[in-house]
C-alpha cells in the first residue's frame, strides 16, 4: 500500500479537524462512510472499484495554522463531532500538531495570528513551507503529496500584472509583492514540489503565473471554493427552472453560520470575495439571467458549524402566474466539506499518476467556481458536472 | 398551416380551462409564453428552431365533461386565472361546450355526473366517443387530433386477465367487463382513431391490450401522470444526494390543496392510485432505497388551485453526522400542469408525423410513472429525462 | 427539608426518563435550570420566591411500567439526552426500576406489555398500586406524594354512565367494567390516598365519579393533555389574529414524532382522542370558529423524539386580502414535557399545603384540554392562562 | 353623521392609498370589514357597540405627497389592491390629488421630490400646512381632523437640545434649524390646530418640544412606528418563551419587501432609523435579554408589497437542550397598516372627544415603539397592550 501525505492550509479549522478526526472514526468502525464518492458503503461501491484509490489507511496528515494547539483541541473547539467521538480518537488527533503558518492579518482581519513562520520575506517563507513539505515526506516515509486549502476566505484580490506570468511573479517574490497572497506563496512551493493542490477557498489562486508553473512542473490542480451548503442546493434544483420554463424573477439567499468562517465572511472584504464566488453559479444553471439574485452571509453564534441557508426563489409560470418556493437547509459547514476534500484529494493523487497536468477540469462538481482554461465556460450545473466525472473515469478505466 | 385538433378528456377542468384559456391569452399578446419547451420567449426559443411544431394558432380545442357548462364558467368557478384576464378571452372561451363523458361513480366518489352520454353498454359509449371526434375533425377542417386525459384520478385498479391482451380486453368490451375503466374506453376510440394520446392522470391506462392496439394502429402514446408540484422537485433535487452521497434516511412530504382534484384524491381509492404513482420516483433518483418515505396528500379548501407542497428530508452525511433539508413549495396545479400538456400535443403530433408508434419514452421528462417496456427501467431523475428528450430531438434534426 | 414521593404511570417513557435524568444533571451542576417557572435561573427568580415549593433536592422518584428495565437503560433507549449526559448520572438512574403496571392491550394497540400486576381483577389491581404506593412511602420515609400520568395515550373513551357518580364508578369496579380503564384505576388509588394528581395524557380521567372522589378525599387535580409544541404555539400566536381581527380561513397542522408516543399515535383509536384534543383549543384563541382546522399526526422514525410542527395558516385581511403564515418547530417532545410535569408536581403539592381540593383550574396553562367545572369555560389563550396562575400565586402570597 | 377629516402625509403611498380604497369598497360592499378593532363583522362587533366611533361613512381623506398624480393612479402603482377591485372605486380615487409636500431630500435619499411646497423656510411651510388643512375642512364642511403620517421614513436623528422645549423648538423653527424634521413641522402645525396625531413611521417625533405644544393645546398623539409583520408575530409568540422559560439564545430575523417602503428602508440612514425601532422590542416580552437579536431588511423587487418575513430562532430548553422555530409570513404590508391607521384615526378622534391630551398609552397595540412618558416602560407584549386598551375602553363605557 502506498502512502499519501496531505498537507494542509489550516490544519487547526473546522473542516481539516472534521475530515482527519472523520478518517480515524471510519478507520476504527466508528463511523459510516457517508458522503464520499471515494469510498464504498451501503449506498453502493462508489468509485472505488473504477479507479486506484489510495485507501483511507494510506493518508497521512500535516499542515499550517495560526493556532498552535494540537487537532485534538482543535476539533473540541469547532464543535462539529461531539466530545464523545472525538474522544474515541484522541490519541490519534493529539499526535498532531500545525507547523507555523505564512499569513498578515491585512489578509483577513477577524483573524490572529501569533504562530508564524519567523521572516516576512516571501522567499524565505516559500523556503520555510518547503522545508516542512519535505521533512513530512520523510518522517512518515510518504510516497506522494497532496496539498489543500482549507484556510479562512482572504480578502478580495482582483487579478494585476504581478499574476500574469510566472516571471513577473517570480520578481514580485523578490520584492515582497504585496498582492501576492499567503495562498500564492503556499501554492507556489507546492508546485516547485511536484504537488497536486486544491483550493477549497474562494481566495484568487488560479492566476496566470501559478497556472504556467504548474504546467512546467507535472502538478493538476484544482478549484475553487468547495461546493457545500446552498450553492451546492442551487446547481442541483436550478435546472428545473430550466427544464420547465419557469421564469425566474428573483432569488434570495441567506445564510447564517457561526463558525470561524462566519465570523472571517462578516468582514466586508472576506464577504466580497465569497459572495463573488457564489453569485457567478446561477445565470447559467437556471437557463437566463436572473434579474434580482441576491446572497447574505451573516455571522450568528448561536448556530456554531451548523449552517442555516434559507432561499425565497420567485418564478413566473405559464400566462404570467406567479409561484414561490422556499429552501430551508440545516446542514453542517465542515461535514459536507470534509468529505469533498477527501474526494479531492485522492482524486488529483489519481490524475497525477496517469500523468494529468494543470486545471483539473473533471473535478468541477466539487467546486461552486470551478477553474477553467480561457475561452471555456465553467460548467455549473450539478449534473452536468457529475458528467465530466464519469467521463473522466470511463476515459481512465 | 396545419390544423391539429386537441381532444380533451375533462375539458371543463382546472387544467384544461387554464390551458385553453392560456393559449388565447397569448395568442392576444396578454400573457408571456412562459412554461413550455414548445414556445420561444425571453429564455430562448425552446425547441421551436429544432422541431416542426404546430404553431398555437393551429390548435383547436374540443371534449368530454361531466359538467354542461361552457369554458368560460369553468374557467371562472376554478379561480386559477384572474376574473379580469378571463375577461379579456371571454368570447372563444364561451364558445367551447363539452360533448357529454363517459363515466360511473365508482371510479371517483367524490364526483357528481349528470352530463354522460346516454348509455352504460362499453361499445355504444366507444361509438359515441368516435363520433365526437369524428365530427369535430369535420367540423373545423382539422389535420390530425391528439387525444389528452385531464380526467380526475379513477380509484387504484389493479392490472387483471381482461387487460393482457387486445382480444381478451374487446371480449370484456363485449361483456360490459368493469374492469375495462372510462379512461381505457376513451384511449381505445382513439387508439381506433390513429390518434395519439397522453394520459396526464395516474389512471390505470398503459396496459398490454391498448399498448398491442396502438402499435397496430401507429399510434404514440404517452403517460402516466404528469409531474408537476412535488415529485418535480425530488427528481431534480433528489440526484444532489446521489452526488454527495448523502444517506437519506426519510423524506416526508406532505400535500395539500383545494381544487376539484383535492376533493378527489382525499377519497381513498383515488389516493391510492395517486400515492402510489408519487411514491415509486424516489430511490431511484437518490441512489438507494429510502428507508422513510411518507407522502400525504389532503383536500384542504383554503388553498384552492394554488397546491402547496412541504417536503422534509433527513439525511446522514460524513462521520454519520445528521442534517436536514425543508422545501416549501407555494405552486399552482393548473399553472405547471397547462403548459406540460400544451408540449406533450405537439411533440406527440411531430412524433406521429415522423412514423412513431407505442411508447413515447423520451417524453418521460413530462411524467411522474413514465411509461415503458417490459424489462425496460422507468427513468426518473429530471435531467437524465431532459437527457432522453434532447437526444430524441437530436435524432430528428 | 421535607421530601416529596412523585409517582409516574409509565416511568420509563420517554418523558419520565428525560424528567429524572434532568434532575440529577441540575442537582449535580450538569445542566442549566431553563424550563420551569418553579426554578431559579438566570431568566430570573421564577416562582421561587413567592411560593414554598420543594426543592429539587427533596424529590424521590418512583412509578409504574410495561418495561422492567432500569430508568438508564430506558433513558439510554429514548435518546433525548446524550449518552455522555446520562452517564453522568447513571448511579443515579439504575437505582430506579418500575413497579410492574396495569393495563391491557385494547386501551393502546401498539404497546406490548409484559410487566403487568399479576391480576386483571379492578379492585385487586387497585390494591396493588396501593401498596406500591404506601411501600415508597415508607421505604423513603416521605412526607408527601403527587402521582403524575405520563404513560402511552389510551384509545378514545366517550363518558358512560359508569363514570358519572362515584357509586355507579364502585360498582364498576366490582363488576370489572370495561370502560374504567387503566389510568381511572390508578387515580382512584391515587384519590383514596390523598394524593394530588396530574393527567399529563388525553386519556380520559376527569370524569365526575373521580372529581366527586377527589372533593371527598381533599385532593387537588389537573388535567389534561400537557401543553408542548404546535398547541402551546396556537395558544401563544393565536391571539395575533383576534387583535388584529384577522380572520382565519384555515389552519392546517401537521406533525412528525419517531418516538414511542408517536407509535402509539399512529394508531387510529389513540390518535382519536390525541385530535379531539389538539382541536378543541383554535377557536377560542383566534376568536372565531375556523372553518378549515386540520390535524395530522405522523409517526416518522428518524426524528426519533425530536418533535417536528409543520403549521400553515390562511388569514383574510383588509379589503378581503389573503395572506400566509408558516410556522416551523423543531423541537423536542420530552425537552419540553419535562419541565412542565416537574412544575405541575410541586405546584399541586403547595395547593394541596393549603386545603384546595378539586380541579386546580390556575393550572390551565400547561394543558392542551384544561379541566374546568361544569358550566366553566377552559382558559385556552396562553396568556389569559398565565394570568390565571399569576392571580393564584399572588392570592398566595 | 359627523364628518372626520382624516389629513395624511404620503397620501399616494401604498398604505394610504389601499387604506382609502379599502373604505370605498367596504362602503359599497365589495369588501369585507377585516382587520379592525373599529368595524363589526362575521368575528364579533370589534369596538363599535362600546364606543362612539366615527362611522366608515363619515370620513373624508385629503393629504401631501411628493407625487402629483391621482390617488387612483397611485394606488395602480402600488398594485396592493387588484386593478379590478380598483376598478370598482375609481371615481371616488380619482377625485382625490394631494397638496404639495414639505421634505429636503437629505430625510430619504431614495426619494425624488418635485411635488413640494414652494419655500424653503420652516415658518412658511408651517403656514402653508396650516392654510391646506383649514381650507380641506371647510371646503367638506368637516367637524374635526386627525392627522396620519404614513411618510417614508426619514434618515436617523438623535434627539437634540433643540428639541428639548417648545421654546427651544420655536427658536429653531425661526432659524430654520436643519435637525427639524419635516415630521416635525407637520405635527407642530398640527398641534396648534388641535388637531390629534399619529406617527406609523419610526421618524423622530415624540420630542419634549412637541410634547410640551400638544399638551397645552389639548391634543392626544399616538407613535410611533406601525406595528405589522415581523414585530407583531414577535411581540404575540415572544411571550410564549417566557411562559415555559426557553432561553431565547438567537433571533435572526430577515425581511424582503420591494415597495418603495423598500426601497428608501435599503438606504443606510433610513434603515438605521427602522432597525432601532424594531430592536427595542424583544428583550421585554420574552423576559430576558436576548444575546443574539439580529435584524436585516432588504429590498427585493419581485416581492412588491407583498412583503416576506422569516425568523429563525434558537432556544435552550430543559437540561440544556437545544430546539428551534422558523417563522415564515407571507404578508402584505399595506394590507396589515392600512385597518390599524383607520383604529388609529377613530380611537384619537374618540379621546379627543372625551378631554384626552398628550400620549395616547392605550393606542400602544398599534406599535413597535409605543411612546411612553419619561419614567414609564413601553409595553410591548401584544396581550399586555390589548390588555391596556380595553382597560381604556371600560374605563370609557
Amino acid at each position: 500500500m502506498s502512502k499519501l501525505g496531505v498537507v494542509i492550509i489550516g490544519l487547526n479549522g473546522a473542516v481539516a479537524s472534521t475530515m482527519i478526526a472523520g478518517v480515524h472514526l471510519m478507520l476504527q468502525g466508528h463511523a459510516p462512510r457517508h458522503g464520499m464518492l471515494t469510498e464504498a458503503n451501503d449506498q453502493g461501491p462508489g468509485l472505488t472499484e473504477r479507479l486506484d484509490l489510495v485507501p483511507l489507511e494510506g493518508l497521512v496528515f500535516g499542515g499550517w495554522d495560526l493556532d498552535d494547539g494540537d487537532l485534538y483541541q482543535a476539533a473540541l473547539r469547532h464543535n462539529v463531532l461531539h466530545p464523545a467521538s472525538l474522544g474515541q480518537v484522541r490519541d490519534a488527533l493529539e499526535a498532531i500538531t500545525p507547523w507555523p503558518a505564512v499569513f498578515e492579518k491585512r489578509w483577513a482581519q477577524a483573524l490572529d495570528a501569533t504562530h508564524l513562520v519567523p521572516t516576512s520575506a516571501h522567499r524565505a517563507q516559500i523556503a520555510a513551507i518547503t522545508q516542512h513539505i519535505e521533512g513530512f515526506k520523510a518522517a512518515h516515509g510518504l510516497d506522494r503529496v497532496v496539498l489543500l486549502n482549507l484556510a479562512s476566505t482572504e480578502r478580495y484580490q482582483a487579478e494585476l500584472p504581478v499574476h500574469a506570468s510566472l516571471a513577473a511573479f517570480e520578481a514580485g517574490l523578490d520584492a515582497d509583492d504585496a498582492a501576492i497572497s499567503p495562498t500564492m506563496r503556499y501554492l507556489y512551493a507546492a508546485n516547485a514540489l511536484g504537488i497536486p493542490h486544491a483550493n477549497f477557498t474562494p481566495s484568487l489562486s488560479n492566476i496566470p503565473a501559478l497556472a504556467e508553473q504548474a504546467e512546467a512542473c507535472g502538478v493538476p490542480f484544482a478549484g475553487m471554493d468547495g461546493k457545500t451548503g446552498q450553492t451546492l442546493v442551487k446547481t442541483a434544483i436550478g435546472g428545473m427552472f430550466r427544464v420547465r420554463r419557469l421564469f425566474v424573477e428573483g432569488w434570495y439567499s441567506t445564510n447564517i453560520l457561526g463558525n470561524n468562517d462566519g465570523r472571517v465572511l462578516d468582514e466586508p472584504g472576506s464577504n466580497e470575495t465569497k459572495v463573488r464566488s457564489k453569485s457567478s453559479v446561477l445565470d447559467s444553471v437556471v437557463g437566463h439571467v436572473v434579474p434580482n439574485h441576491q446572497i447574505h452571509i451573516h455571522y450568528y453564534k448561536p448556530r456554531g458549524d451548523a449552517k442555516e441557508a434559507w432561499d425565497n426563489i420567485d418564478m413566473i409560470g405559464f400566462a404570467g402566474a406567479p409561484m414561490q418556493m422556499k429552501i430551508n437547509f440545516l446542514c453542517q459547514d465542515s461535514i459536507l466539506a470534509a468529505p469533498v476534500a477527501l474526494d479531492l484529494v485522492r482524486l488529483l493523487d489519481v490524475g497525477q499518476r496517469r500523468g494529468e497536468r494543470g486545471i483539473a477540469r473533471h473535478l468541477s462538481l466539487f467546486f461552486k467556481s470551478p477553474h477553467h482554461a480561457d475561452g471555456e465556460a465553467p460548467v455549473h450545473d450539478l449534473y452536468a458536472q457529475e458528467q465530466l466525472l464519469m467521463d473522466w473515469v470511463n476515459a481512465q478505466a
